[in-house]
């Protein structure tokens, strides 16, 4: 399924991304909104430290349809008690009162430097403005209005045909490099105008996250944030997706290439990042085992800084999924890097092996591919490389 | 108890450590040997990738009784199939003809640079060089030929009385920074002229590493040969250490005082690192949530960098423990940093707290202080800040 980086319209659905005020002069405040209330599907962070907007959306999404999102950046609204759920509340009522719907049909979510209240006055002449602002062209708008520390605006849309109608879904993100001095926040919108009963729209957001934005790590933290919202209109016109329809495995086949493409927008531009690192654990005696792996490797400080540094360093690979106690069998085992194998059977591939794995390396995109020969079980995790640059960002950047 | 950072002589044991020439000018082989065949315990990496001399040695230390330890420093001797297990059997038997005792007395440990076979025919000359070398006041030496990127030898003794007889405990150490290009070795050995049985030698030394070594964490790597070796001579003519005595506690305590001074000179000395981080976290509903808790916040490259930085913030190290999904109680937790409190039930202790605490975090060791409010499970890790140097040792840093 082709995916393109850019923006597109999808029907029934409107967008726009304004500056309200938060933050000095670029956009802060964005809107996706639904014509009439939509299928709506959301995942969150699993974080026991959630944020007041967390807590509201997750609350009214169960209703499983809605008119949109209200996001703002700048300011997260994350520990400020019963202010943060007020406040919260407020976005989503000025929201409801423009749209002509009820607030409870409004989703919200904020991201930002936390401790600090919403500048509630900023918004509420901010929210009258977003939504006359409102267009079908404007996604590009709002994913620049939803950025914080990330480089640049992550869109990613795709175009097919289901029963014979072109359908169309795009998404946009924000960065899981940390949000201004203090959360690292990932959020993602996507908005689809196929046709999808809230109940199969949540179990497939539900796989799909877990198989994209849930293998992702910058810096191993997760946030208090963390929200995906999917919503589907139906105005496509195409017939109603469901369970074991192949039309619903092409959809899903769709939302998931939409979803891996913005997964490796955030990757590659994760803190102070110079390269997307993707690893692949194969051979693992179960898929959790592989997950585990992977993911000790994707977080592994010596690991990162290795590619950071062209380094196809086989031994910090070796002791990342040794120190997480995975199984393996070194007679049987392999390491790529760069889709050179440096190590094998237990043993260095030697000094040629090294030399291509190093010239392998100076790629933007490097694939970590450990075979541990012991079973079936894979996973693969989305990772970047560690840099000077993620030090300066962290220890320098004052609140 | 009291801990000072120097040698003594401890009765029953020599010590050395020689240039062997397998570094260019350092000194790179130690032996610690007891006069005759003593109790002794260890403890060793739990990864599932080790390293040949682990191999051996875990397996020869189960009979209890030793009479020494020869190790080298250069060279790691991991991944190099049955080569390493014969090279590293025939460096205890060299060690075992010039001690005249049983191969199987002998342990070994290596550290160093992976997948290059050790340099047999150094160690041929060497090892009759450094039993010649042996001495009462050889620990100085020996600590420092173990030693590969810490920037200086670790050595922690204490001497008290039990049974109205002076007993010593002595104990040297190597950094759990990476080591040469590599890996993230740590190595302690530790002797007493304490009397105590095998049994309870090595039950003892789990509760104490488990305590302190198990504690320490620089990068979140374990390595492929971490290894801690305690013997026990008797030589001082104490009564023999048996459960319940109090002199046995009193014993274990003085242990226990060594090995966790000796882990607070390896987090200080941590690779690139200018803090010693000492997360403690209370409050959690067991001792186990707390120890999560614990090394997800002195693992966290956030809170890592802004203790580098000089950052109190609290946001971070919430974020830490959320992401590890430990529950806690807002409106009864508490975070402090450098002994100042910075967030209090579920609120910023404010900007006048942020000075104090900013002022606090000059020192060079950081305490980070964090109460869940839900239960009384508490756990303490040692850690170390994440700096430029870190990255650059780790990233140009070729193999």
């Amino acid at each position: 399924m082709k995916v393109q980086r850019r923006s597109r319209r999808v029907a029934g659905f409107r967008a726009a991304g304004i500056h309200a005020g938060i933050k000095a002069s670029a956009r802060d405040l964005a809107l996706i909104a639904s014509d009439e209330p939509v299928a709506t599907a959301a995942v969150f962070t699993r974080s026991t430290v959630v944020g007041a907007p967390v807590e509201i959306s997750r609350e009214r999404v169960a209703a499983g349809r809605s008119r949109g999102i209200v996001v703002n950046s700048g300011i997260s609204n994350v520990a400020m008690g019963q202010r943060g759920l007020r406040d919260a509340r407020t976005m989503t009522a000025l929201t409801a009162r423009e749209l002509a719907c009820g607030e409870e049909e409004v989703l919200v979510a904020s991201t930002g430097v936390i401790g600090e209240p919403l500048p509630m006055g900023i918004l509420r002449k901010g929210i009258p403005r977003v939504v006359e602002a409102l267009s079908p062209d404007g996604f590009a708008d709002a994913a620049e209005a939803i950025r914080t520390t990330d480089t640049h605006a992550k869109i990613a849309s795709t175009r097919f045909r289901l029963d014979g109608v072109p359908v169309t879904i795009l998404g946009i993100a924000k960065g899981s490099g940390m949000i201004e001095p203090n959360m690292a926040t990932m959020l993602s919108f996507l908005v689809t105008d196929a046709s999808i009963a809230p109940r199969s729209l949540q179990r497939m957001l539900g796989r799909v996250a877990d198989a994209t934005y849930n293998r992702l790590t910058v810096d191993g933290e997760g946030s208090t944030s963390d929200t995906v919202v999917l919503m589907a209109s139906g105005a496509a016109g195409s017939g109603t997706l469901r369970a074991g329809r192949p039309e619903t495995r092409r959809f899903e086949t769709g939302l998931r290439a939409v979803c891996e493409d913005l997964v490796r927008q955030l990757a590659r531009d994760g803190e102070g990042a110079t390269k997307l690192m993707v690893v692949d654990v194969t051979g693992a005696r179960s898929a959790a085992e592989a997950d585990r792996a992977a993911r000790r490797i994707a977080n592994s400080m010596l690991v990162k800084t290795a590619v950071f540094g062209g380094d196809p360093n086989w031994g910090r690979i070796v002791q990342a999924f040794g120190a997480a106690r995975v199984a393996w069998a070194p007679d049987r085992s392999r390491v790529r890097v760069g889709g050179v194998t440096v190590f094998s059977r237990g043993r260095s591939a030697g000094p040629a092996a090294r030399k291509r794995a190093e010239r392998a390396l100076r790629a933007e995109e490097v694939a970590i591919e450990v075979d541990l020969g012991r079973g079936s079980g894979r996973a693969r995790i989305f990772s970047c490389d560690l840099t000077y640059e993620y030090v300066r960002i962290n220890a320098e950047y004052t609140t």
